[in-house]
């Protein structure tokens, strides 16, 4: 079947499946290398067995010949036993047992680190003996279990041993015995030698497919979770000193070449297996048996610089974006609340609100990033009252960060300036960045709002009430309402014999979509909001209404029906206009009805020009 | 002079900078390491000196200590260096001159790679000296200026040599002398010895400031771009090679430690400089020269472990978000064009425009982000007739990106599906891109389109052709109009009678914002578009006007002004009433006003509601 049926039979549309085949193909001419013999077993391995596959840190597959074929995996094992080491005795503990640095000798090397005592690293057979002996359990049986299970949380599934390599490991690991207990005699390990041999073997001597190995690196890649289960197997620190480990040590003589040909932290084994782990993306392994002189699968080697290549994958090219941290920044002259302003009030933010600056950060929140946030902030710090941080698309922020946010709250404050955090509260992805700043929140350096719309009408009422205009201060007239401009004193006086009074506690729904519409209100103390969408959800705030402003003046309109909730935020007194009784008034007086709707084609065509600009500064 | 009093002298708000001040005056205490000696003149060097100092890749600089004390750059040249090879020479015939692999022995070890007849690696004396002799150049001053040249290229100012270290570097230079000769008598070099010598003496012996010691390593963050003098000095895949060799190489006998403990691509030298590479980021540069048993500045690594670890900087702890590359998907009934549609046109939208999608892309494109991206529109992509990608905010879209893109473009064009690029034409950001699709833009599966409004348009238009409805064929009867909705037979005829007609030119200007408002128009024919804003500027179209639709309504309010400019797509016939024509039947027919504003508010709030949930999907 060639790669067009499979992809016909799929029906998936993978660009990169399809590339991993054609790779496959190509590099299945290489029949360079041998099988390795050194274990018996190992030298029935079929030459020919070649397959390819890369997961995603998300959980992707993508596969390329029999992913799901079965071999050791033989030291592919050891960094995740090292970050076993790691999880659970901590680095101070697991640094006494064994080095970092890289050797120049073979992967089975006799020779030991006698200045520190200890192997020179956990990726040669020296150092993974060492770490087997931290294995957690009382009985080596228990060791032995415990190894499996923690190799099992990477693949994602229950893994096996192969009890016929085991025997042969065992029976001919000659060369481990004398590593062993050449360790035993300097007190590296504490023995008996054989007990931690066996689990060193039965480590070797465990199943895994193609499959398996890129899930287990492709959790690496994922900072620890596997990306299956979505289960933490180790933590994000202990990741970093493996991946570390992996790169100077984890291809045997080969550390210097392959930094600089694939440049990705990676571990090989002499069955034919090879994994290297692109942090934050992906994980690759390949499985092919014949081995160069250095002990690395040929064909391996081959598709891992090619698919680096490729894809340009190499560590050292940059995939960092610190440009586009700044999603965008306005000020409080360009987007206002959605807060219904008096005319005076508008004014007074058409001329002050550039004191407000709205800051919208995307992506994700480190050093690189948050450094120049910082700067394209403080330019326009300078005679700001407040600058709101719009943390809504922050994929999460660091301890970078944090660190320099804290400092730069501090540095703002002393220069007069509030910083407000907007879509923090709640947002899993920034768990416990408030609690980072409590200290800050508690001297009134910075606050966590809710959300855009309310930090904005705080900010404004700031402002506001700097020049002397106080929520609620406007008195009602009806000469002064918008909604009654150009009718003259007699019709007024007509209309006002109509005027009814209501009250409304707070939270309680005036107006509901889809209602028949009877009544135009104007509010005289208090604030609506007008909410669009079902008032039983959480939905947006298109408008909110307070002292001489109207609301539900569509009902004007023959046979209107609501189309948005009113509710009511606080105590609300509001006075109300029958419909049917301004009709009633406007037979003898067309002109009060002519009025009133021009009034509201202006308004709403001062809404429209609003939200216009809006959506000019959202795009 | 303490922090905060520097502070508040420069006015900055930078906390990265008020960090550096504390850290040098914390490492500050650390007095362990001796200043090298085996030079005469380095031996003069005073060991209480001290600076840090770190550049980002777009130029920021931030300093603590005297960072513009001069010193001698020694083998912090040799990265450099081995970039200039690789830039003039080709990365093949440099490999034929000194390998990349560590070695584990001193950085003056005279023991050479004899199975390849080359130095391990060009961060070793041997190698430098190799590299040196690549120098161009007719005569060794034209070398030594070209030397020169290249080093100030990367520290963006011209830099000069010391004399006296060059002349002690000279004279007491026997053990570079004897592997220089080692290397002659093997056939790595051609020599004369003497000559190439020189030319690594005078290296070593220019000067250089912290502050450039921070640039020049920020020029390697950059991708090879000073970001000074925005000057490329080295192509990006030469910056890779100089970064795997110096993360491998970099830190003599270090490597594997270094790695562990910072993990960052680094170089040292023997006065006491270390420069840090974050591709991406920054650069850090330290001087102190206090040397340890290695030979690295004591309290340069201190000064790397601790700024690493505060900020979360090494190179394994991932960066990559690929999770935000799909800023958001919209379907086409959800965000229309901007054209307005007649009745039957938004009725077929409503119910067959989800088969558009748009997929708004952003931050830069590579593996990890396209991987995804066309995972997530692969899911989107059954049973859809067009895909736009909107690439407005993409960073860049490196090679993987194309690949992928390409190979996608193609699987949906099998699945009858287009796809069209927007935002690419012009945007310096993804220049070239375009060019790579012109296989398949001829073959008409994808194609490029200036904004997402047309685009947008041209796939409705698609769509509405599907169903019959081909733009133009409504048929103008006033009766059938949304402005003359409610009026009755006899006062529709009545205003008929004041219909005047009118033909535009395509590209002519039919209303322009601010002239007085007093004909309300109707199209016949053609398109118009409706812009805000100066009509001499390319502004954003909020509106196209086709048959049957009218525009220019708000000439109706008293006094009234144009707000916005009009403007003919194609030749346009229109029929125009004017206002005042319309007052005077309404005089004795009131209800013909009446009606005609409840239409416009109909129409407005129409809008207005558009508008709105255009809004929500922006945000």
């Amino acid at each position: 079947m060639n790669i067009a049926q499979l992809d016909a039979l799929t029906g998936a549309i993978s660009p990169v499946e399809g590339y991993l085949r054609r790779l496959l193909q190509e590099v299945s001419g290489n029949r360079d290398g041998t099988v390795a013999d050194y274990i018996p077993e190992l030298a029935k391995a079929n030459p020919e067995d070649f397959a390819i596959a890369v997961a995603t840190v998300d959980g992707a597959i993508y596969c390329a010949g029999n992913t799901d074929l079965p071999f050791t995996i033989q030291s592919v094992s050891k960094p995740f036993m090292f970050g076993y080491a790691l999880q659970e005795h901590g680095l101070e503990t697991v640094l006494k047992k064994v080095g970092v640095e890289p050797t120049g000798d073979t992967f089975n090397s006799i020779i030991l680190d006698d200045v520190n005592n200890r192997p020179f690293n956990p990726m040669v057979n020296a150092g993974a003996i060492a770490m087997s002996e931290l294995l957690r359990g009382n009985t080596p049986a228990d060791q032995a279990a415990e190894q499996m299970a923690f190799l099992s949380r990477f693949a994602g599934r229950s893994l096996e041993m192969d009890e016929a390599v085991y025997r042969s490991e065992s029976e001919t690991g000659h060369r481990n015995r004398a590593i062993a207990n050449s360790m035993l005699q300097k007190g590296m390990i504490k023995g008996p030698a054989e007990d931690v041999l066996d689990l060193y073997f039965r480590q070797c001597s465990i199943l895994v497919s193609t499959r398996d190995m890129a899930v287990m690196a492709a959790t690496l890649a994922a900072h620890g979770r596997n990306p299956l289960t979505k289960e933490r197997v180790i933590s994000p620190g202990n990741v970093r000193d493996v991946l570390s480990v992996m790169a100077t040590c984890g291809m045997y003589d080969y550390a210097g070449q392959w930094m600089f040909d694939v440049g990705l932290p990676a571990k090989s084994g002499v069955s034919g297996g090879i994994i290297a782990v692109l942090p934050g993306q992906l994980g690759i392994a390949i499985y092919s048996p014949r081995l160069d002189s250095v002990g690395n699968s040929e064909r391996g080697i081959e598709v891992c610089k090619r698919f680096t290549r490729d894809f340009s994958l190499h560590a050292y090219v940059d995939r960092t974006d610190t440009r586009s941290v700044v999603r965008r920044m306005y000020r409080g002259d360009e987007v206002k609340s959605n807060r219904v302003r008096s005319r005076r009030e508008v004014d007074v933010l058409l001329e002050e609100g550039h004191r407000i600056v709205v800051i919208e950060a995307q992506g994700p929140l480190f050093f690189g990033t948050v450094e120049r946030l910082i700067r394209q902030a403080a330019e326009f710090a300078e005679g700001r009252q407040a600058i709101i941080l719009d943390l809504r698309r922050v994929a999460y922020a660091d301890r970078a960060a944090r660190l320099l946010l804290r400092q730069f709250v501090g540095e703002l404050a002393e220069r007069g300036c509030k910083l407000s955090f907007v879509e923090v509260i709640g947002n899993p992805n920034l768990a416990g960045l408030q609690e980072a700043f409590s200290e800050e929140v508690a001297a009134g350096k910075c606050t966590f709002v809710t959300d855009i719309d309310h930090a904005l009408e705080a900010e404004e009422d700031a402002l506001l009430a700097k020049h002397g205009l106080r929520y609620g201060d406007e008195k009602l007239s009806l000469s002064e309402l918008e909604l009654f401009q150009g009718i003259d004193r007699d019709d007024l006086a007509t209309l006002e014999t109509a005027i009814l009074t209501f009250e409304f506690e707070a939270g309680q729904t005036i107006l509901r979509a889809g209602e028949e519409a009877r009544l135009i209100f104007i509010v005289a103390r208090g604030s609506v909001s007008i909410h669009l969408g079902d008032s039983s959800v959480e939905s947006r705030r298109i408008a909110a209404v307070g002292p001489g402003q109207s609301f539900g003046e569509m009902a004007l309109l023959d046979g209107g029906r609501r189309s948005a909730n009113a509710v009511a935020d606080t105590p609300v007194l509001a006075y109300g206009f029958a419909v049917e009784e301004v009709r009633r008034l406007a037979k003898d007086r067309p002109q009060i009805l002519e009025a009133m709707l021009a009034n509201i084609v202006r308004s709403l065509s001062g809404r429209l020009r609003a939200a216009n600009d809006q959506i000019t500064a959202l795009e």
